[in-house]
């Protein structure tokens, strides 16, 4: 199929270029009477909008939210969901003179190898400003999910080597970078920000923690919910790797050490990352992604353009020099999508 | 959907517990007129069954496939192969003094909570004897992939602490635990059958290329070529992670570093691991699987019964201490889905 | 999966309701670089939009498209097709005194079974409306497959007991029930016109071919060709029957008579309607579909309201009389969506 | 995707060919905990099997069924069923002489421009013996659904010319045609004996409701309950026609007439056939299938050969003269698929 769409039961489709008429989303299969509205959506969207502080693009994209269809009188009605966001600031203009050359780090040339033709205005589909639609079809899972006890949460652990050195969940919206630590969190910015001015970006690891999600969740032996996440996950651009739990730390240790042992309160530890088998444990679930730097840099490259010739480019326009803060939001709006996908599966598992 | 089955164009559905009557795969969506004999399918299935060496449980399966539909005077037809793997070696007996408990490490806790019932007998569909239907099916997917020019190679890099230091595929197959070198290999083996002697088990990191496959492959946005791999993979119950080209290391790394730029020779360098914004560049696709430490071992660990009961469980039973040497096939098998997948998906969409 | 989602390749997800925001569809799966105008688009839906002759609504709806996204520079790219057309004649409060009550022949009942909540504006989703999205995709398709060398004719073929007597597709668009007889047809003009003022409706049958489809579209054994465009047609609210070939004539048949014999110029007669076993077989594709009266009639009918207590109602608003002229445009979308999808199946089963 | 799966969250993927191995079926989305024996599957395949009476096929299958997974312990475990009837009488050297000829009314023809090979064994895998596999799974969704309170009964109606003249659910069973009229069954019995003594066959009309069904399921807008009905009936190959409530007759009706009133009692009559806008009202549903005459008839017939040379052809072998008797239970079987798949898919929209 073709793969625009995400989900099973609570199902998206996306559409949308940077620079065309405006990015958006159709959900199906919503819960009907939900009571929702814009700003239930828009309080995501805003998370990832550009322009939030000195360390994120200043493009001025308001990001603001139209919900077209599938509301009444003020609640959902079980019908599509269309979401749209047209786009404002616009410059197509900016890209003409690099039309013809492969950015690097950037799919020009994937997409040009693919379709044949390539939207060269702000990476069109390939844009990050795609993910804007993520948020708003997850902000409605996260409304639902919220009513059924679950609260989802990423955040910044590590820029370049900059790692958090403590896990303070009050504190993420307090710092630019979103990060779980302030103290590391200045220094993080301090990084970002001597990285920028060298026409350089950096990278850095997210993690996200999913609490409440009763235990039963996930489709053996496919749609294990891991794997479910894992591909919502790095079906993000910028991601790089995803690991659940230990994660690559399970290949230094033990079964001794690895196996969650249980006593009559549960289980003593979480290895596991709250999945087991596929299927959720009732512990929390915690994921990390990691996130490649920025691909647009001031720095000139060396790359060719699309006659096979040797050019040097230097990819203007307005961008993060890291793209953490800012996917913060997606990688959680990614997990409500699944989350509220799997509890729709085993609801129809059982009835 | 229910989450047995795997693909979109080349479309494969499992069946089968451990100790249960066969396992094996309905393969829909088979190239026409394609040579295909049980020797293809088995050669592989051979390199996942129990009993090839001293560290992989002597579990007696002779893993002996079948194909008992889709083929005609020895080529695939186009409709729907079944193959089918009787189980022989079924001990059930010997897992009914822990019906009642949950080990740890195990499915037995999660699969309870999800289904209101579960076969104890060698953890049923949990079992990684489910793998080899993904085997047999990958097999078919192999051939095909081959005879487009693609080749899958997965081998061990590390082992609890013990890393691979070259790349040297052609000793892969001459060592026990499927490494890339030859050096690392016998101490790996050393240690776990130190491991394996105390009642324990080890992790470790398999990596997997992927040569031959043309730039343009991959469905954005949602179906990422990445994404579909990190479902595959993610979807092994073992495994803990999934990091493609620079993986993890990308945290660390900055823009300029990142970028693989381009000369009249192609890419320069390959951190993308072979795709970009979600499609395959033409370079090797390079990804790797943290692979969890067996979580059957024959120390005692502290537990539940269904009763809620604290007890003390000793997992008997024939298994390996280490989980690598027989994944390898396996997430070749995987890859190999994905990629024949893809290249239905993209011929799709030009015609 | 929820049910807004039509096509495997080719796939449309639609959304709108008849008095919300706007009625739309994405269209996922279109083949690159493929001159599309929002022209091509406007043209089938100004074939189904209301107040086109005298027997037809008189709503103002201008049915304009715009397409958002998925095209540049005149092109398809092969990302998403966003086609929304705004509502402006919607008039809400032409529906509040009979919001409580159910409509006879009507989905009302059923809406607030299903969802629990239901628009009652005009019909919500269970609007006719709805369609115009299908349309609108259909066009895009249509566009595709006619560079494909097919071509997709419905016309009405019964109004009542009006038949026509023969099949002149030059004359199609030159009478306003889109029938194939223009002696019928102002049979049948008179016929719905005498309906209408009696308050009341009338039903009809559309026959459908599709000319140039080559042999061998169809997915055996659940996605027969036939089984596919009856599921696209039967999901029109309207439809009661689907039958391709002989039809319901083929029970008085014997085989005989229905066999379709060969010489060496092909086929000697099409009972089958163009499809055996599923599959195409390079004649013209014949099918029927029988069209129900319109539901909303001006005579007083009885119903109960949400309190379960009986009440007339005379549900009032702007209607057909018979929704076969309108329906006609709906069909041959359906049908080109159906086609188009196969072609990029059959395109994959080989590659 | 390939058409060898059928449902959404109550899935199957069948497989096999007349004169192969095997055919059979992978059920995934079973609800667990249901008590379910190889005789809950094998009695409805004892409806279907050859040989039952004179007046269908003498092949000697026995059609007995394994299920080699997804049950422990007399209950369904929610993991996939494999349900497998091994070919016995099979007898492909019966069909080495029409090898390379296109047999009338049969998919020789299309398979071959489809897949570029065909196993002309006893039509292959689109032989009627297809449909037993359906009828197997048919048999687990009907143990389900008749928990629920919902049965599912289909007759033969209509034999050539031969009409049931009363609605006698009681004898259907009782007479070798499984028509509702045991009057009418004698009469189509002779009509049917006196074609196949002339070397032809008959076609006929089938009838089928579903009693019991709440007002609720249905996915509108293209997953409508009798959509997917029409395309669960339309894809069996002897199918040409599907018609709900009215039907066909609906041409001929006004909408005073069609439209079904309600009173405090419920609906006053049944032209909708239990399901408006897609959505079952509570009603019993109601719908009826055109079955064409067998396309295997004694009597010699024009045709050509794979090399396009005209010969004369005379289809041996052992065949039904008319498919309505053993083409009942298949109806029902997916019926019942249909019906399972959508209390599923209506449960998990309010979870």
């Amino acid at each position: 199929m073709p793969g625009n769409s995400f989900g099973h039961l609570f199902k998206i489709s996306t559409f949308g270029e940077s620079h065309g008429g405006a990015v958006g989303v159709v959900v199906d299969g919503v819960m009907p009477k939900v009571l929702l509205t814009e700003e239930d959506i828009q309080k995501q969207l805003d998370r990832r909008k550009p322009g939030q502080s000195s360390i994120t693009t200043p493009r001025a994209e308001p990001d603001k939210v139209h919900i077209l269809s599938g509301i009444f009188e003020g609640e959902t009605t079980g019908t599509p969901l269309l979401m749209i966001l047209y786009n404002e600031d616009a410059r197509p203009e900016a890209y003409s003179d690099i039309k013809d050359m492969f950015r690097p780090g950037h799919a020009d040339f994937t997409y040009l190898k693919k379709y044949g033709i390539r939207d060269h205005r702000g990476s069109g589909r390939a844009s990050g400003r795609e993910t804007a639609a993520r948020v708003a079809a997850g902000a409605v899972a996260r409304k639902i999910i919220e009513l059924r006890g679950v609260n989802v949460t990423a955040y910044t652990i590590q820029i370049g080597s900059v790692k958090c050195s403590e896990r303070n969940l009050t504190v993420i919206e307090q710092n630019p970078v979103r990060a779980c630590d302030l103290k590391a969190s200045a220094e993080m910015v301090r990084l970002i920000e001597k990285l920028r001015d060298e026409g350089n970006s950096v990278g850095g690891i997210v993690e996200c923690r999913i609490d409440g999600v009763p235990a039963g969740l996930g489709e053996p032996v496919f749609n294990k919910l891991e794997a479910e996440l894992a591909h919502g996950i790095m079906s993000l651009g910028a991601v790089k790797g995803f690991e659940i739990g230990s994660g690559f730390r399970c290949a230094e240790m033990s079964g001794i050490e690895h196996n969650d042992s249980m006593d009559r309160n549960g289980f003593r530890s979480n290895n596991a990352g709250g999945i087991v088998g596929g299927i959720s444990n009732g512990e929390t679930i915690i994921f990390r992604a990691a996130v490649k730097p920025t691909a647009s840099i001031a720095t000139p490259q060396h790359t060719i353009n699309i006659g096979g010739e040797e050019v040097v480019i230097r990819t203007e326009g307005r961008h993060d020099p890291c793209i953490c803060p800012r996917i913060v939001p997606v990688i959680e709006a990614m997990s409500c999508l699944v989350i509220e996908d799997h509890f729709k599966l085993q609801a129809a598992l059982f009835i």
